[in-house]
């Protein structure tokens, strides 16, 4: 398939509320935005899961294939796994094109991330 | 190119008083730096966690007297727990002045957090 065709992506399940929140220095932090900002920390809190999620991020075009990254020294169920809980924290969406599944990082929700902990006031 | 070839990780500027860590763009991730990172994500992967650090972040000086942040809805032996995680991951660090300890944020690892998170290529 070719790579300049046009493809629907999926749905992401709760990506509507996501980027969210505000600085961390903004003042009080709702209990929700706190419960949505811990999820996303949470899907970078394993070492392996945040190796495989740079090995996405540093891929040209911020996409590999599952066949580009499996080989962080566990098991192929462990890597679908993690990579699950990427998606399911919005930082990353999936894409299956013939025999393979692609992984995009979600570029948006990792600038949210990082725009929460800019500490400049 | 191939796959195997070295490549030359940036220094994050600014970063001399923290431990790691290049950009998740930047290329293969080390299993250490990937260890260390994770453990930062970790501290702020709890909702409560993330709540008394926002409050110590969004106090003025990036300061707070443990008994202007304690009411989070948990048990002050709950609070502490987090503050001592939140420590351990070297995001906090803390004083005694008399009866009170104090937290203070600790910004340059903050912001190298953030900068980690940086997907600008």
């Amino acid at each position: 398939m070719s790579k300049s065709e046009v493809v629907e992506l999926p749905v992401l399940e709760g990506a509507d509320v996501v980027p969210c929140c505000p600085p961390l220095t903004a003042g009080e932090l709702s209990r929700a935005d706190a419960e949505r900002m811990a999820a996303m920390f949470k899907a970078l809190s394993d070492p392996v899961r945040l190796r495989l999620f740079s090995r996405i991020a540093s891929h040209p075009g911020g996409e590999a294939c599952v066949c580009d990254i499996a080989d962080v020294g566990v098991s192929q169920p462990t890597v679908s796994h993690h990579l699950k809980k990427l998606r399911e924290a919005g930082l990353l969406t999936s894409e299956r094109r013939g025999t393979w599944v692609y992984y995009q990082v979600a570029p948006s929700v990792v600038a949210a991330m990082a725009a929460l902990l800019d500490l400049r006031t």
